[in-house]
This record gives C-alpha cells, sequence and structure tokens, in this order.
C-alpha cells in the first residue's frame, strides 16, 4: 500500500524513518511486532529531543574500550537493528574485531538467514548457526551461535526486549545495551546502557573505537573502570524531565483562547 | 510468524495487545505504519501509568456532552482504533447518534470497504463512501463522506495524526482527540483532548454518554462551558514528570553496585 508522504507533513522527518522500517518488514527481516517495538523507541526519541545527549556520548565511549578491552566481544542484531543500521554495524564489528551474531526473539531458520545474508552485504563476520542454547531464558532467543554470545565475555545488544539482559549477565558476562528508555529492565540489568537512537549510538561508538584503537588494555580500562550506569539512567531521566518541561512551557504559549 | 510468549515474560500483558494489533494487520484492517504508531502509543501509557487518570476523565465527560449536544456529531475511526476497540466505538454510536466514518492516512477503496465491514458487525452505521473532500489536506485523509465529517459540527478523532486536526477546526468544527501524548500537535490544536489509551477512553465516553442522555442541550452547554483543554494538557505533562520522578527513585533503590 504505498502512499506520498508530502514534504509539507510535519512528522515528515519521522515518517520517512518508519518507511525505512516498513522497507526492512517488507524484505522479512523486521516482524510486525518489530514495528510497534520501534514506535515505543520513537516516541522515547522524542522525549530525549531526538539528539545524542551528553550521557548517551559518554556511555558510548565506555562501550567502546570495554568491546576493544574484551577478549571476545559480540554483537548481537535483530532484525529491527538490521534494518536501521546494518552498514553501521559491519563498520563496528570491523573496527572492534567482534563478530555480529544474529539473535531472535521471533526466530525462525529462514528470517536469521535472511538478516545474515542482508548483514553481510556490508563485509563482515556475521554468526547465524542458533547451534547452542542459553539456559535460564524460555523464548527462541536462548539460541545462539557456539562461537558467538556463547563464548563471549562482553556482548552488546542492540535493541533488545525483556529478560534476556539477566539472563546474560547472570552467566557471567558483561553487557552493553542501547535503549531509548532508561527506565526499561534491559537498560537497568546492562552494565553500560547507551540512551540513544541506534542510528546515532552505533556511529558514535564507530568513532569512539576508532579513536582508542591503539591503547592498551590498561589505558582502556582506565577509561570505564569508575563508569556508574545508575548515574547515566537518573541523567536521562532528569533530561526527559527537563524536555517536557519546557515543552509544556512552549505549549502554554502557543494555546489559543 | 507465529510464536509463543510464555507468561512469564515481564512484558506479557503489553506483548498481548500487540498480538491484538498484529490481528488487525493480518485481516488487512491495520498498515505496517500503524503498527509503528501504536508503539509510540504504548510508550506514552507507559510514561502515564496505563490508567485513566483523572484529566482523561474529566475530558471523557466533557466530550461526552460535546457529543450529546451536537446537531450533527461523527466518530472519525482509522484501522488502528477499528482494531482495537469496534464493539466500543460501535457502543458510543448508538449512545451519542453520531455514525462511524472511515478516515485514513493510507487510503485505499478496499481497505476502507474492508474496515467498513469490520465495524459493521456490532450493529452501527458506517460511512465510508469518500466522495467529498477537505480543502488544505494533502493527503489522503482528505478524503470523506458528504454526510459524515463534510457536514458535521464535532468530530471525534480517535488515534488521530498529524495536521487534520487543525484544518477541521480552521473550516469551524470542534475536535475531540483521543491521544496519548499530550505534547502531538493533535493533542494541542484539539478542543477537547483525552489523553488516554483508546481502549479506555471510549468506554468512559459510552458510561458519561449513559448518564447524559436525559439532560437538556442548557444542561450539557454547562458541564462544557468552562473548560480549558490547555489546562488538562498540563496536567498530563505534570503526571508523565510525577511518574518519571517515582520510578526514577525505584530505579536507584534497585541499582546493583
Amino acid at each position: 500500500m504505498p502512499s506520498f508522504i508530502p514534504p509539507s507533513h510535519p512528522r515528515y522527518e519521522s515518517l520517512m524513518t518508519r518507511e525505512k522500517l516498513v522497507e526492512g518488514f517488507r524484505a522479512g527481516i523486521v516482524v510486525p511486532e518489530g514495528l510497534i517495538a520501534h514506535g515505543r523507541g520513537e516516541a522515547f526519541d522524542y522525549i530525549l529531543g531526538e539528539t545524542s545527549r551528553d550521557f548517551a556520548i559518554e556511555a558510548a565511549k565506555v562501550a567502546a574500550a570495554m568491546m576493544l578491552a574484551a577478549r571476545r566481544p559480540v554483537i548481537s542484531v535483530n532484525g529491527n537493528a538490521a534494518a536501521l543500521a546494518a552498514e553501521k554495524l559491519a563498520e563496528l564489528s570491523r573496527v572492534t574485531g567482534a563478530p555480529l551474531e544474529v539473535n531472535l526473539f521471533h526466530w525462525s531458520r529462514e528470517r536469521a538467514d535472511r538478516i545474515k545474508k542482508w548483514l553481510e552485504r556490508f563485509d563482515c563476520e556475521v554468526l547465524a548457526e542458533g547451534d547452542a542454547e542459553i539456559e535460564g531464558i524460555e523464548h527462541c532467543r536462548r539460541i545462539v551461535d557456539s562461537r558467538g554470545i556463547l563464548v563471549a565475555d562482553v556482548v552488546l545488544v542492540a535493541l533488545e526486549d525483556g529478560d534476556r539482559c539477566e539472563v546474560l549477565r547472570r552467566v557471567g558476562k558483561k553487557v552493553i545495551a542501547i535503549d531509548l528508555n532508561p527506565l526499561s529492565r534491559t537498560a537497568q540489568m546492562a552494565d553500560v546502557t547507551v540512551v540513544d537512537n541506534v542510528t546515532r549510538a552505533i556511529p558514535n561508538i564507530v568513532k569512539f573505537a576508532r579513536e582508542m584503537k591503539e591503547l592498551s588494555r590498561e589505558e582502556l580500562e582506565e577509561i570505564f573502570k569508575g563508569y556508574d550506569n545508575g548515574k547515566i539512567l537518573k541523567r536521562a531521566l532528569e533530561a526527559i524531565r527537563e524536555y517536557l518541561t519546557s515543552k509544556s512551557l512552549e505549549a502554554s504559549r502557543f494555546q489559543r483562547s
């Protein structure tokens, strides 16, 4: 059902981004539930001002240092992340040496293979065997690759939902999450939470990883040693509150009598 | 791609509601963009506490009075509203005497007819001719029914996006909006904004309409005379800020060291 969105539409930008995800949906990369999840993200992005805030940039730097210092880092990718940031995820993989691993809540062999091919167009290693399981997770996300998440020490999860973050931590892994909702379980449970849109967060992490590529493990550890994720999440919530206050003042100025 | 969601999942309720919309999607009622829009709503509902707040109940009462006092009220329904609240919308139509009118951003003859049939299962009058246009709107939402929105004095729009609200007001109509985002243009431009989930807002309006059905026009006007939508929107924003503050305190209590 193609439909023309006029550039004069007040939500043109946002609607065009939607179209990008809908494209991924038509290609069989994104599931219907993923479209809804994207909408949730849109709303949080909106009340964060749709820009990379200082707390997101700080967390991105720590994330980059942690990935570079890791022995076996892995980047966990779902359908939405692939549709929105495939090229940048591939770049992050090359810079940090962390393979991409396809990990899906709504898993099927066909879909996993489709996403693998979608990502491989951008010159990167993609794991999607699904030949191992992580205990403690009931749904499809338990299915992992024996060369990837199963043996990883640091896992970056882009656009994660639910309880997997908790389980990954329980089995001793460090988790870096990209999540626009600072109140989500994933955001709260991760070691490092980048509260930002994945389309901005990944390029930020890539930039920092490039800058720090030559640092020693000690120098890298220095960067994430004193990091406090709780403070970062608090600042994100504070930013939302301030944004809503400023909007509220604006709105009352425009209110008609 | 059917997938089992275990009841132990922390977002079970929310995911089951999603499934309902996905069902509407599979039936050709909801478009992919509608799934994303629903996700935005979900996020705002979440930070409003997922309940009908006092400001939403006050606005619902005013909305009911305004519809009962109107000469030609109409209820504008899109695909998401039909998927989530068809039965309740039909009930509201019967109580207030306002016909339902199918009005779509992503319009096609087939989709409009499909939604008309979907609604008619619940014993109500549904307009979907699309034989007239409202000037000043570029996209498909300009297409209206000559017996409905075109000649209406009060239009209730459930789950509206964008600029149509503004145009409807410009051509002299009163607009009642149901919108979970108190900062949206629709919310800001409407005469009455019910900041609530459509699944709760419609039953609330139905309840008030039943209670006030026998009131005279003068008595009804008394109810909405002093109404100030700006104050309602301010209270909604205030509620979100308070909710985030309380969540922030909770979160810091759970933060691990």
